[in-house]
Formats: structure tokens, sequence, C-alpha cells
């Protein structure tokens, strides 16, 4: 089924109206009157919709039920990436929001090869944000995750601390397995944490310590930089069965009671 | 300390010569006499070397000691990756090499969108092997992960089949986890297969089935087709342990005893 995501707002009452960008998608996909989507209000919401009328410039739904979307984890996993280069981060938004990303932070290192100057910053977050939306919908999830950026690593490992379990992956630990971190806590949200190209540097590693991260190994193969935080996440999102399929008659049960209700 | 993969028949007695693109590297490294390399057979088997001369078509080096190398998983994991479009597959061979792959097996299938050709065939192998050779350096991997390409789809299953645990992802299994059938099984070897863009036909996955493949979910969220088998191999390294750390003292005394012998 279709899925489009609309502003909260817009969902309001037992009608919604498809206009510009996703009414050009909606043509696109030969959406007919009778046919049925799900629009998502990007939040955890989905609504189960039908196409009630088309003109050439909107197209109206009807809503006739709404359920939590059961395509999100139940533990919320941020993922928390030092800005690497090039395109790189534009692979581990679209890949982690896949995987069932709740949110991702960029921060600057002390060992980042390139770094969003002032005036991009903005124009490069507009795009990180879109990627998000369209990995959410091309995906399935009930939630876009949102992308933010620190301005210091301090204040990204402040952030990632106040998850339950908060783990920064370090190819120069040699005692702690991910495995052990994540097995031996009972935790309702997680964050995972990654550096640059380069690595972190050991000071850096002392302060997400004493903020009271967990450093953990990945192993002895040294991943890229995009590829660890990816490989974190499907670590945290498989221990959390956030990786379990869906199953269809729960899902229909709970909707039809809320449209019966 | 950088590594360098050679023939395993360039490694008898008890010296080893760098020449053409490998002596080149050597020089951008910098490399003098008396630094210590890594010399790796691609099978699994890590040299420690030292380097004795140096000459402008060549560097000479001595070994002294072998062992076996400790970035390799101890259960070997095959992914099976029907051809994805355009240059999906080569980042597929990139991250599942880092991330412990034992070999990358490609296969066609009916919705896949594009084939090579067969007069592209073997000079596209060419640069997959070569792109597995590269992030097997890079990440420190004891063994080169082979690339070969199945001439059909039933080719393929019967020979993933083979392995311990050999497992179909697809995204309209609604009962079985990967997390069920990873936990349930014992198993020294696994195979993880996925689909296309447009995914297996039900026939495809009626056929794996038959041949013995075991059928499951990766959840509610569709991934991408390259991001599936990177996910499903992710989690087969994670449950058989191959994301723990390397214990450095423990290598240091295999090294040592092989040095004394």
């Amino acid at each position: 089924m279709p899925r489009f995501f609309l502003e909260p707002s817009a969902l309001q009452g037992g009608f919604v109206t498809l206009t510009g960008e996703l009414a050009a998608h909606a043509k696109v996909l030969r959406l007919r009157r009778g046919d049925e989507v799900m629009v998502c209000d990007g939040l955890g919401t989905d609504y189960r919709c039908t196409v009630s009328d088309m003109s050439s410039q909107q197209i109206s739904l009807v809503i006739h039920s709404q359920s939590p979307s059961d395509a999100e984890p139940e533990v919320p996993c941020s993922v928390y990436a030092a800005f690497p280069k090039a395109d790189k981060l534009e692979q581990i938004i679209q890949k982690a929001t896949e995987l069932g990303a709740f949110e991702l932070v960029v921060f600057p290192a002390a060992r980042c090869i390139s770094l969003p100057d002032d005036k991009s910053r903005n124009r490069k977050l507009e795009r990180w944000k879109k990627i998000a939306v369209s990995a959410a919908e091309q995906s399935g999830r009930g939630r876009i995750p949102d992308v933010l950026m620190m301005s210091s690593f301090r204040a990204a490992v402040e952030r990632a601390a106040a998850a339950d379990l908060s783990l920064l992956l370090y190819e120069n630990e040699n005692h702690l397995s991910m495995r052990q971190a994540v097995e031996a806590a009972s935790y309702r949200s997680a964050a995972v944490m990654t550096g640059p190209e380069g690595g972190l540097t050991p000071e850096e590693v002392s302060v997400a310590r004493e903020a009271g991260m967990k450093i953990c190994s990945l192993g002895p193969r040294i991943l890229r930089c995009e590829t660890a935080p990816l490989c974190a996440l499907t670590i945290v999102m498989y221990e959390t069965d956030a990786f379990c399929p869906r199953r269809p008659e729960e899902k229909d049960d709970i909707t039809n009671a809320e449209s019966q209700s």
C-alpha cells in the first residue's frame, strides 16, 4: 500500500488532502478513486485512508482508521556519527533509517576531515532530512528519524550519555565487546556513537567514558566510518527484536477495533 | 602495521619480495629498512616480516613469524545476493568484506533489473574481486573473500543450501524471524541469501524452501537490496561472536611461539 507522510496538523478530522509534490507522487503511482493508501504523521501513527476524489491539483482522502505504526522498533536507538567525508553521511542516514534508527546525530571530532562550513550547514541539514523522509517512505517506517547537528564533541557525548544504553564503538578497545555491553544491560533507549575516518582520539574516548558512555569493540576488523554505525545499529535492533516480522492478524485487529470506535 | 596480500606460492622460504603495485604501495607508505609489515596469504595465515632491503624496483622482506589471522570469523558466512543495479554490488562487496563475509556469490533472479552481458561478465568479476582485495587490506582481514557468479537461481540455491545454516531473507515471510532461525541452530558454516530490487518471486522462494533453505524475515521495514545482505551478515557475525575484540596478549603469545620454533 502506498505511504505518504504528512504533518500531524494536516491529519485533524476525518479528511486529508494531498497537494503539491505529494499529489504529483500519487499521480505517478496511478492512484484512483477507491484505492487504499496509508498516511503517516511521521511520529508513529498510521492512518488508513481511501481516495475519495481526484482533481488536477489535489487528491482527497477519507481516513477510516488509525493505529500505531507496526514498523517502529520498541526500543529507540539514536545513531551518533562524526562528520564523514563527501556523501558517506547520506548513505548512513538512508540505511540507518531503513534499519530503524530513532534519530541521527552528527557531530564534529578532532580528526574529522570534512566539516560543513557555516554557509552550507542549513542547506546540507535540509538535504539530509529529505533523505530521511524518503528512506522512511520507501522502507515503510511510521516515524521520520530526525537529523540533528551538534556543535561540539562534548555536546554530542552528553546528549548520547542520557540514553539508558550509551555505547561508543572504538577500534582500540580490546576488552569489552559490543555483545557484552548490549546483553548485560536492561534499557528502554539506546545510543551508539562512532568516529570519523581517522578514528577518535584517546582524549575524546576519555571524555565519553567520563560522561558515562560504555566503550566497546566491534571486533578485530577495522570498519569504515560509514559501516560501523550501521553495524552497531543493526546489533541493537537485533537484540531488541526490531527485526521480528509484523503479525498481519494483530495489525488487522487493531485496525478493525479503531475503525469500529 | 601495513598489510600486503601475496599469493601463497610467493611465501615459500623465509624471504618475500614485493614488486610492481605492491612495491609502489610500500613506497607511498614510506617504508624503510627495519620497518615491520604483515604479509597475508589471503587464505587466513599472517606472516610478520621486516624490511631488509629496498631498491627502486622492489622491496625485500624477511619473514620472522607466522600465525593464523586473528581477524577471521570462526564460522564462515557466505553472502548470496541477486544482481542489483549499477554500483550497489560494489557497495555490498566492500562492506561485506569488512564485516567478515567468507565469500560473495551473485546470481540472477527473475526480477533482476540489470544482468551483466556475456562480454562484460569477466571484466566486472575482475573488478569485484579487486574491491574485495582492497577492502580486505583496509579492514585487516587475513582472508580475501572470493567473488563468484552463478549461472542460475537454482544453482545458487543448491550451493547455499549446502551450508549448515542456510537462510533466505524474504520480505513476505510473516512467521519465522531471522533471530529464531539463527538462535535455534548449531552450525559450523552459514549462508544468507537476499533478492534483487523487485524482490524474489513466490516460485523462487518455493525452490529455495524445497532445496532446504530456511525462509525468514528481517522485520516489518523493507530493506533495500544492498542493505539486507549486510544486515543479515551482521546478525550471523554477531551471533557467532565475530565482533569480539582480539586479545593482544594471546596474539603475541602465538607469534612468539612461532618465531621461536
